[in-house]
């Protein structure tokens, strides 16, 4: 950074953030030094800043004090008071126990002798060393304005260090995020930890991460891509739908000046980006008047959101296609058969059925990512059998059981944890809760969770969707069938949930209707 | 971080890195005053370190010096010199032109009449005021010692402001590796920028990224991951078969600490994990003594590289995840068609051809990736076809053919650039250099450089291999038939490769024969 940046003018009222006054430490026995200090002192202001006068009679006082304040700016310090070097001690304890490098010493004794200043000014952590009788009004006035200066320095460079600080524990937890759903709380969340937390947060790009087929992961429109407060329920939404004419003025700013743009209500920050145009961060509500250091901050902050983003951006783009695939593939087998959509419906059955018996996020995405190789073993059925409209025979019937074996040796010995979930569901889905499925004949909780789950999603959806050997069926007559198995071929928990969701089920459907004119 | 390890003793002498004197401009127009100066302080000596005067005799040369210094410590300055006011411009000067706010400016003035001390004081951001007079040998000791404390402080702090904002940016480009080839090399460019570059540097993980088949995702043991320098010949090598007794000790320790274990020669840093047992960073030939500053900023670095680290290896998980997955369903095609490891030779052949064409590293990728899916239309094929011993007739030919367009329409229109190299390549594969290919008898590079590359891939495996219909041929057998269709079936310059590159494709050979024994 720029010193201009760390540094403003002394008459900026803003180049320290804290509003307090100035915390000076008197150490002397003698009563009278207080008051004439606090005399000398008593107009003083330095960067608007008055002086808030703390008193300390001993050395030990001095550093019962030194443990509860560690803010005072300056301490000044008498050299012989219950003992000829108690105040000697205090500057010892203040460095070294206290372990306090900030606060400026200046050492004023009434004694010389006992402290001689070329020991003293070598031997002891101290800021300046001054004989009472020097120490004319002017002096002290002097002494205390240069002192406040450093310490001053110190301190802006120390809150920016801090800040700086809070930048990287913010940021390691950034890019440890793995999920766009998190990804505004996260940000949200580590602006708390820098400025204090804000109201209304958006995240606008203009790239595009949802399902949208278009040439590339680019459009040229921003949009709200998650948000919080103000802004959570407007996702998905294009700037012009949100923002007013300043604010969108500024947006536009933030843009082409690849900067912060800050006016008195809202702040939009540019993140910059190697991989797409750049996105936005737009905060409003913010806690108070942010500082120098505060921008400066926020300015780091911000590209570091970015580099965030774009990783959890491809790791979605990596899932995604991954998905995309393995439902292309099954749908080569599903379409056959008359339905087009069922992996789809499949999948969100799934993820509602997942998330209501309480499984963990984690294990909800390995479910969904598995799911569409439930009947890979299909691929070794003939299809004269699997498209054979109306019933089967027996020995038909005994040909197509053996897909969940054949699915089984196709995925089985994974060390991936998608493929060993897609390999027992494979094997299982066709087993049943009382016992009486195939091909092992499991029981209960026997069977994975996974795979009792993909049994009722699956017989569900194709109840519900026409298929070459049958019509569809209304989703009443659908749910009471499934009722009738409950605790036979499925587990009754998940029928349960299954009931309970009529209208999400119906969302589903509507959501990936069969196109049944598909090639 | 504690203060402690920001501020370390005075009497260790490795507090401030920097090993040079102390740098003190005296700004005056009477040579005499430094001359005195000097004397006075000829013996100085703070934490070991002496001082460099620096002279100037002008406000004007004062400016000049400023300008290309800036680390100066202490200017001593003289008011009243080409001007009544030639020292306070000179302060003015040194903070808002030179921008410099480090150094401590220390007013000297023999004519206190012209600088009144009280108005100076205030509007100027000086840090000491003294009339000549007052100046002594012992008070100008007592100043410079007192505010080289001061400088020194504000320089120990910014120091470490510093080294955290090169820890940001450098963060900021570890967290945007996503590769693991470039994982070691990203680590040691990084911390040349932090401490000055490593000669030997080891990253050392349990994780298992490799394609071990084993239970779970960690093994037991530590095992060198990646390194540079000594170390580079060494990955994949556990640590007792690399490191000597101590060197294994300082492993240990850190791991039981988790924390950086320093030694004269190395120093092994524990790096932190959420997801694995907590990963080493080994360093050695390290370019200098580390300061207590290059330690903290080392440790904060360690975090940010195993957050890294456990970040890329997710991307690989999902990307391994993918390629198994599309790698098992060709492979149940292929496996039916008498060979097992077709799909995983080709993908190798692929990966060969593509780089020595000069393809970028993205492209290869994603080559590698879409490879597995070329022949995925042949799922609509009927088996009695495929898996026919002998000649096919020319009816039977045609159908074979359709697979080409299958696989397109089963793969088009994806805006995922994996699945859209993919559909291309399943249509294309079989379309000849010279027009005389299918389906659409492209020629030349009408046909995309993948689906070239492709197709010399597919026939030279499957020449080379036995298949249901045909023996397996010698090497040099393939590469004439191959040469033979130089410019007619094949893109004359990937042949070339092919043929130059006879030693690497007996190696692939060799590492993926096909198990004829397999179901």
């Amino acid at each position: 950074m720029s010193d201009e940046l760390l540094f403003m003018d002394e008459s900026e009222d803003e180049a320290v953030g804290d509003r307090s006054n100035w915390k000076v430490l008197i150490v002397d026995d003698e009563p009278e030094v207080h008051a004439v200090t606090k005399l000398a002192l008593s107009d003083f202001v330095f960067q608007d800043k008055g002086i808030e006068f703390i008193s300390a009679y001993s050395g030990a006082e001095a550093k019962d004090i030194f443990l509860r304040h560690n803010d005072i700016a300056i301490v000044l310090l008498d050299v012989v008071m219950e003992t000829d070097d108690a105040g000697l001690q205090v500057a010892e304890f203040i460095r070294n126990e206290a372990n306090n490098h900030f606060t400026r010493i200046i050492l004023r004794t009434g004694q010389p002798g006992q402290a001689p200043e070329r020991d003293v000014i070598i031997n002891y952590d101290i800021n300046d060393y001054k004989s009472k009788t020097e120490l004319t009004a002017q002096k002290l006035f002097t002494v205390v304005i240069a002192t406040l200066r450093s310490y001053r320095d110190i301190i802006v460079i120390e809150e920016n260090r801090q800040g700086l600080e809070k930048i990287i524990s913010a940021s390691a937890d950034l890019f440890s995020i793995h999920s766009l759903e998190n990804f505004i709380d996260g940000i949200v969340q580590q602006l708390s930890s820098l400025i204090g937390g804000t109201q209304d947060a958006a995240y606008i790009t203009s790239a595009v991460a949802g399902p949208k087929p278009i040439d590339n992961n680019e459009s040229s429109q921003f949009y709200i891509f998650s948000g919080k407060g103000d802004f959570a329920e407007r996702e998905g939404q294009t700037l012009d739908e949100v923002l007013d004419g300043q604010q969108l003025a500024s947006c536009n700013k933030a843009l082409e000046e690849k900067d912060i743009v800050y006016q008195d209500e809202y702040l939009v920050a540019y993140c910059n980006s190697k991989t797409v145009n750049g996105s936005l961060l737009y905060l409003s509500g913010l806690p108070r008047k942010l500082t120098a250091t505060d921008k400066h901050l926020l300015q780091i902050f911000s590209q570091n959101v970015q580099i965030a983003f774009d990783n959890v951006l491809l790791t979605k783009d990596i899932e995604d296609t991954q998905r995309e695939i393995v439902e292309r593939l099954g749908q080569a087998l599903e379409r056959q058969m008359g339905g087009g959509k069922h992996i789809q419906r499949m999948t969100m059955i799934c993820e509602l059925l997942g998330r209501e018996y309480g499984l963990a996020k984690e294990e909800i995405n390995i479910l969904k990512l598995a799911i569409p190789l439930h009947d890979v073993g299909k691929l070794k059925i003939p299809e004269a059998i699997l498209l054979k409209p109306g019933q089967l025979s027996e020995e038909e019937k005994e040909v197509v059981r053996h897909h969940t074996e054949f699915g089984y040796q196709l995925l089985k010995d994974s060390r991936r944890p998608i493929i060993q979930a897609a390999a027992k569901m494979a094997r299982d889905h066709h087993e049943y809760w009382d016992g009486n499925g195939y091909p092992q004949g499991l029981k209960g909780e026997e069977i994975t969770i996974f795979s009792r789950i993909a049994a009722l999603a699956d017989v569900f959806d194709a109840l519900q969707a026409r298929r070459v050997y049958k019509e569809a069926w209304p989703l009443q007559k659908v749910l009471d069938n499934i009722q009738a198995q409950r605790g036979k071929q499925f587990d009754p928990k998940l029928v349960d949930i299954l009931i309970a969701n009529k209208d999400k089920l119906e969302a589903i459907a509507l959501a990936y209707p069969d196109d049944l004119d598909m090639e």
